[in-house]
């Protein structure tokens, strides 16, 4: 098989793209996932009904807090809730019927149409880790994140064909005021990348200033019928929903824009230490906080998020990639399904430090699960380290290369006479080899996953090459993919626009580090 | 959570076991496991049709060839199979007939009772590496592996509560004559463990010497009846069986033993290069020799095996954990499932020299899929690098380590009352935390997989501790298990008699080194 033919085509797109010593263009990727394989139904139906119904009595009987924000309460008195003080209950079922004016699946728009992406139904979209303070290479080995990290963790995002969407905070730029920065990571997605992303969520005024900026680049006509940004929050689990999610709530969907919204629980800590009723619990705070997305703006882009983690009995640590949290992705798939809403959960987790077996374990069986149960956007797809407190600039692109692989395994198994290959049969005898033969020649070019990062060489040529891990081939990848990056056209007169909104908020915020 | 009370409790077994310092005792834990939870279906029952009519198809158009044992080609004239010079031909669902005696699950006998499996059904049994040449470890690096190594990896396997099955061939003890290693190898698994094991299939002599060695251990009477030992065998692909297949057929299923065969295809080599066509392939030929070892003795125990690896485009070298074998291997599953007969398939495969990233990345993803997908016995599922060519001492505990976390997802979730903790939410107040509640203290020491080798301290600590790699944490616990091993009794009849067959056959045997 010759290299000059070999790895010529995509195979998660079937359009071709360049050589052996090429990256792939990533115009020619597809910009999502269209799902062709079963879900993988982990339950059955009493087992999901026990859990809705412990949803539905969490939400009736004790209730959900919504606390420092009086206008949601306003909002929930006016839709009928029951509301004593900060609590909120809503009568079984009235979350879920609020829940049905939510697409089932919507499309956020990138600046580049190319780019733009379908959340939900039988679709998946990959994004990198969001919001680790620390980040590691090789290299430069472990330190705060900067706002020249983020800009270069952006440009490698860029590049790599399996991650659909940009996410937001890759890395915190920890060198920039916390009152500022969510001004510099909108401009440096919108300038370095053309895939969709999200925007701020910490205060009120960061989400407005994010949507003010999508309205600069996208329009604001074309925002009121379209998404092209959305917020990502966290409730504080257990029960309580504070005013960082309603007002994210208010400024998102309020401008028809999108909210993911993600229980985090720590299995005995932030809910009950077995599984089943922490994937309850969650749902039951997603849910209602779905509900309340409705009632800012029926309609309006919504994903119900879940991130349940696992603890290490011997320490109360967080763990990642262990069964029980690979069981709760499948479940709340299946949950998520029949509440008809798009599910963001999972991703490539690990507790390791490192970019090491530990790390690719981990992530791999969470990410294997979280596509198998589903999940419609995937946050934390790629470069996560240390349970989310460092992005990894080598385990970025080794994550990317592994969401290929599942990208080929979510198209299916082509089963058409081609694929069964009768023909060859007629030429290759048994005890032969196919090798050379007519069937062989017409279909290898696209017969198997061309993985970047993997090493399947001898071990003779492996050690001829320096006998590098997988860790240092990434190493000279991401260093590779910067050196080769080139930026997007950005209409200069939107540009311009962006800058000036920067600079005029730089200088009325004042520079605070918390 | 005190570190005294922590990981007391061994969660797949559900039975106590010893605390932090100390390994998990092997006599507590599960034999194997028992499945919980739903296969994946991958394909729909179109799909499935399609890929039986091939090997039907296969099997009856083309036919099979049974090369070098006329005794085979006896046994399929006497069958009424169209024979014409080495081709054998069957009418269309004569071989799928024939399968219908093999059991759909039976019980391979250890000699120690509690470690009895049960192969087939919904059952899973996992043994280590088989084959490799050569082995590494850390501090030894990569070398040919010798009868020293192979002891050791009996010893440590022993030890392991996740492996349930000794294999046999943990690595080639390469300082052993070839003529003569199978009884060492045999004897090693006799000897220094105390679970189930295989017997030698390379020549027919050698497959007869290790049922003889089995009958010494366990009895001829038992033997009659029961399945002790056995053979794993691969076919010649495309559609060649040998002599090494059908003698092991003769001498292990002739004794009421079993045999595991297994279509070993590269595609594009030794099948088609498009993964359907591999499938069926391989399910024809694995078809047509279970067929076999039906004739020779209807009702022996025959698992149905499966290998589909595939390809490097830029060179040809076969990959591992990619996303075409992990479709096939779900895909096995439920063809196996559809024929009534145990599955072989799978494994923590790899193309990575090192136990890295890559390795752990490219296992995970193809375990996962062999878990999903159902296989009752999967060799191969701990150890193996270097798509098979070695051993690796820190991946053979790796892997077992990620195996316990695959048990316990098998073993479902638990929706019971305690499950759902309503009782907990009386306790902890919305906003509050669930650390310290009754049902948290009732529940947190089976809560969780507690996996040995997975570190999730946070970086100052697991800095303070040495910064160690998975790796270097898998070297330190090989070696601690070789230093805590403890022989389990073996009647001195017995081994008295064990040592003199070996010392008769080794006398009567000349030297080979082929």
């Amino acid at each position: 098989m010759s290299q000059s033919a070999a790895g010529r085509r995509d195979r998660s797109s079937g359009r071709r793209r360049g050589g052996r010593g090429r990256e792939r263009t990533q115009a020619v990727a597809p910009a999502f996932v269209r799902r062709q394989i079963p879900f993988y139904e982990f339950l059955g139906e009493e087992g999901l009904v026990k859990l809705e119904e412990q949803a539905d009595w969490i939400i009736q009987e004790i209730g959900i807090e919504f606390r420092d924000d009086p206008k949601a309460l306003e909002i929930w008195k006016t839709a009928g809730a029951d509301v004593k003080g900060t609590r909120v209950r809503l009568e079984r079922g009235m979350a879920r019927e609020l829940c049905k004016t939510a697409p089932r699946e919507f499309t956020q728009h990138a600046r580049n149409p190319a780019h733009s992406v379908v959340i939900g139904g039988d679709n998946q979209v990959f994004a990198p880790v969001y919001g680790a303070p620390f980040v590691r290479d090789l290299e430069g080995g472990r330190r705060y994140g900067t706002l020249d990290d983020f800009e270069k963790m952006v440009k490698i995002v860029a590049q790599l064909p399996s991650l659909h969407h940009s996410g937001l905070v890759i890395c915190e730029p920890c060198d920039q005021p916390v009152s500022k920065r969510h001004l510099d990571m909108v401009y440096a997605h919108m300038k370095y990348g053309d895939k969709p992303h999200l925007g701020a969520i910490t205060e009120k005024s960061r989400a407005e200033d994010s949507v003010d900026m999508a309205r600069i680049l996208h329009g604001a006509d074309f925002m009121e019928e379209n998404c092209v940004i959305m917020g990502n929050v966290n409730t504080n689990s257990p029960l309580l929903v504070d005013r960082v999610v309603t007002e994210a709530a208010q400024v998102y969907c309020g401008a028809n824009q999108g909210l993911v919204v993600a229980p985090f629980i720590l299995g005995g800590a932030m809910g009950p230490v077995t599984t089943a009723a922490s994937i309850a619990q969650a749902f039951a705070e997603a849910m209602i906080v779905g509900a309340f997305t409705q009632l800012v703006r029926p309609g309006a882009p919504y994903v119900m998020g879940n991130f349940l983690s696992s603890m290490s009995l011997r320490t109360g640590a967080p763990t990642f990639g262990m069964p029980e949290p690979v069981i709760s992705n499948l479940v709340i798939g299946q949950l998520a399904r029949r509440l008809g809403v798009p599910l963001r959960c999972g991703g490539s987790l690990t507790a390791s430090k490192l970019a090491d077996a530990q790390a690719a374990y981990e992530s791999a069986d969470s990410m294997l699960s979280t596509v198998l149960g589903g999940a419609n956007f995937v946050l934390h797809a790629a470069g996560w380290l240390e349970g989310g407190l460092c992005t990894g600039y080598e385990k970025l692109v080794m994550d990317a290369d592994r969401l290929g692989a599942y990208q080929v395994m979510l198209g299916g198994l082509p089963l058409d006479d081609n694929a069964l290959a009768r023909d060859a049969y007629a030429e290759v005898e048994p005890a032969g080899h196919f090798l050379g033969c007519s069937h062989t020649m017409a279909n290898y070019e696209t017969a198997y996953y061309d993985a970047q990062l993997s090493d399947s060489n001898n071990v003779e040529q492996w050690e001829e090459e320096g006998g590098k891990d997988m860790a240092q081939r990434a190493f000279e990848r991401w260093n590779r993919l910067l050196k080769e990056y080139q930026e997007p056209t950005l209409d200069a007169a939107k540009d311009e626009e962006l800058r000036s909104y920067i600079e005029r908020r730089k200088a009325e915020i004042p520079d605070a580090w918390y």
